[in-house]
C-alpha cells in the first residue's frame, strides 16, 4: 500500500467560480488537516485563495506547485491556472474573467491527469450561466469533461456511503417519465453502474436494483404497466456481471439498498432517487462521473453565491469527494495492477 | 395529567385477521412492559391469543375485559368479540370466519368507541380479499371506519417523530398523476392536515409544506408547469391556521421536514411521500387516519401471512401506533377541555 501511494501522483481539486463558495471550501477543506492520506492540490488562482483566507481570517501557508513537485505538510498547494485581479473580484458576481478562469482551471486538471502529473480531479461548483458567457459550447461541467476526453457515454451517480443511485431520465417533466423510458437508456445505466461498482468501488460480483416506476410496481397491472412493458424486460434481457434484479416496488428499495441489500439503484426519475439520496446523504453526497477515462467526483451543491465569501459555507460534501476520488485512484490503480 | 389519565377510557387494539401476525404482534408487545403509559385492551379472540402465546412459548396471562372492568397489570385484557375454534386456525390461511371475527372486532370497537368505553382504536392488519370475501361493501379498512362512523371525507397520514406525509393522490400510475392534480384536493389535503396537527399533535401553529411534483419544480417551467398553474395557486388560496408554503423541490423538502424546518408535506404522488416515509420509519412508522369522528392509529404493515405463526414479527410499529394513539387521546382531551 505505502509503494502504492507513493506512485500515484495527487488529486487535483478544481477551485470552480472565483466568485462562489469555492475558495472558502477549499480553505476550509485544509485547515481541517495536516496531511491528507492522498496528496491534494488545488488547480486555481493562488491570490484568490490568499485574499480569502485574508478576508476570513484563515491561518495558512499557500504555496506554488509545479508538476513533480514535493508536498509540504501543512501547506495548500496551487497549480495557478489563473492570476486575477484580486481587487476586483466580487463575492457572488461571476464576470467574464472569473468564467474563464474557471474554465482553464478544468482543462489544465484534465490535462495535467492526461500527463499523469495528477491521477483525478475533483470539482468545485461551476455557474452554467457563467460557462455560456464565455462563449463554451457546453452546457455543463460534466459535458464539457467528456468533450475534453472524448468520452461518448457519461453518467452521473450519485454515491455515499449508505447508497449509490443512477438516475435513468433527469430533468425531464413528471408526466413525460414513462414515454422517455425504453430497454436501452435502462441497461446503458446499468452496464456503466456495474463497470463503476467494479473498477470504482472493487466490487467483485455488485448487487444492483433497478426500481420500477410506479407504486407497488403498478400492482401487476392496476395503475401502470411500464414494469412488464420495458422494465422487467430490461432485467431479464441483462447478461454482463453481477448481480441484476427487479423492479422493485420504489417506496422499499432505497431502505433495502440503504440496509445493505444492494451496492446501487437505478431509478427511473429525478426525484425517486434524489429524494432518498439527499435525505441519507444531504451533507456528504458525492457525484461520481462515470463513463470518463479520468477519475472524477464532484461537490454534491451548487456555487451558492448568496453565501460566497461568509466563510459559512461547509466543507463536508468536498471532503466527502475528495475521499472517494482518492479511494477510487487506488481501487482502479489496483485494478490495473500497478 | 394524573386526573386526566384516569378520566380516559382505554384504547382499543383491533386484533385484525386472527391468521395473521396479528395476535402475535399483540403478545409481543404486551411481553416488552408491564404495565402501558395508557391502558390499552384487545378487542378479538382470547382463545386464538392463548393458542398463539402457547404455540410460541410466551408466558402471559391473557383475561377478560368488559367496559368498565379496572385492568390488572402484567395481563393482556381481551374483550371478545369471537369464539374462534382455535383447533381449525391455519396461520397465513383466511377463512370465512376469520373474516367475519376480524370484521367484528373493527365494529365492536368504533361501538365501544362511541359509548365512550374506549378512548380510541388501534388497529392490526387485515386482509382486502377477507373483507371482500365476507360480502362487505367497502374496499378496505378505513372506507369501512368511515362509513361506521358517518365521516364523508378521510385521509391517511403517514406519521412518525421525524416525518409525517398526507398523499394527494395514492395508488395511480406515475404518468396520470398530473392530470389527477387539482388545487380543491390539494387544499383538502392542507385542510385535514393543519387540522390534525393542531387537534391531534398539539401543535398551535403547524408550518406544512406542499411539494412540487416535476424536479427542482420544474425550474420556471422548463420542464413542467403543474407548479405554477396548479400547486403554487392552491398554495396561494389557502387562508386557513397555520403556515402553508410551497410548493418546494421535492429532492430537499423532506430533508428539510425531517430536521425540523415543517410539521407535515403534502405529497403529490404515492412514491414521492412514500420513499422518504419509509427511510426514515420503516419500523415504526404509523398511519393516523384524517377526517374521522374517533382516533384511530395503524400499524404500517399488512397481514404478513408468510411468516404469520413464526414468532418473528416484530411489534415495533404496533408499539409506534399505539403511543401516538394515546397522545392523540391526551391532545384531543386537552383541546377540549376535559
Amino acid at each position: 500500500m505505502e509503494n502504492h501511494s507513493s506512485l500515484i501522483p495527487p488529486l487535483g481539486i478544481t477551485m470552480g467560480c472565483p466568485a462562489s463558495i469555492g475558495p472558502e471550501i477549499i480553505l476550509r477543506l485544509y485547515q481541517g488537516q495536516e496531511t491528507f492520506p492522498s496528496p491534494v492540490v488545488v488547480i486555481g488562482d493562488r491570490g484568490v485563495l490568499e485574499r480569502t483566507a485574508q478576508q476570513l481570517h484563515v491561518n495558512c501557508r499557500i504555496t506554488s506547485w509545479s508538476p513533480g513537485d514535493h508536498l509540504q505538510p501543512g501547506t495548500i498547494p496551487v497549480y495557478a491556472a489563473s492570476t486575477l485581479p484580486v481587487q476586483d473580484l466580487i463575492w457572488g458576481e461571476p464576470t467574464l474573467n472569473t468564467g474563464r478562469a474557471m474554465v482553464a482551471y478544468i482543462e489544465q486538471a484534465v490535462q495535467l491527469i492526461q500527463q499523469h502529473h495528477l491521477s483525478g480531479m475533483v470539482t468545485c461548483p461551476i455557474s452554467k450561466i457563467a460557462l455560456q458567457r464565455t462563449g463554451s459550447p457546453y452546457p455543463g461541467h460534466t459535458e464539457m469533461l467528456a468533450a475534453l476526453t472524448a468520452a461518448k457515454r457519461f453518467r452521473m451517480m450519485m454515491a455515499g456511503h449508505r447508497l449509490k443511485v443512477v438516475l435513468v431520465t433527469i430533468h425531464e417533466q413528471l408526466s413525460q417519465v414513462s414515454g422517455l423510458l425504453c430497454q436501452e437508456e435502462i441497461l446503458d445505466c446499468v452496464a456503466m453502474t456495474m463497470a463503476s461498482l467494479q473498477r470504482d468501488f472493487a466490487l467483485s460480483s455488485p448487487k444492483v436494483a433497478v426500481a420500477g416506476l410506479n407504486p407497488h410496481c403498478g400492482e401487476s397491472g392496476m395503475f401502470g404497466t411500464e414494469e412488464d412493458e420495458c422494465i422487467a424486460p430490461a432485467v431479464s434481457a441483462y447478461s454482463g456481471p453481477g448481480s441484476l434484479s427487479g423492479p422493485w416496488p420504489p417506496d422499499t428499495v432505497f431502505f433495502r439498498a440503504a440496509n445493505g441489500d444492494f451496492d446501487a439503484v437505478i431509478a427511473m426519475y429525478h426525484d425517486q432517487g434524489l429524494i432518498p439520496f439527499k435525505l441519507l446523504h444531504f451533507h456528504d453526497g458525492v457525484n461520481v462521473t462515470l463513463g470518463l477515462p479520468i477519475v472524477r467526483t464532484s461537490v454534491d451543491h451548487g456555487t451558492a453565491y448568496d453565501i460566497a465569501g461568509q466563510g459559512i459555507a461547509g466543507c463536508t460534501s468536498l471532503q466527502a469527494a475528495v475521499d472517494m476520488a482518492a479511494a477510487i485512484v487506488v481501487n482502479r490503480t489496483r485494478g490495473t495492477g500497478i
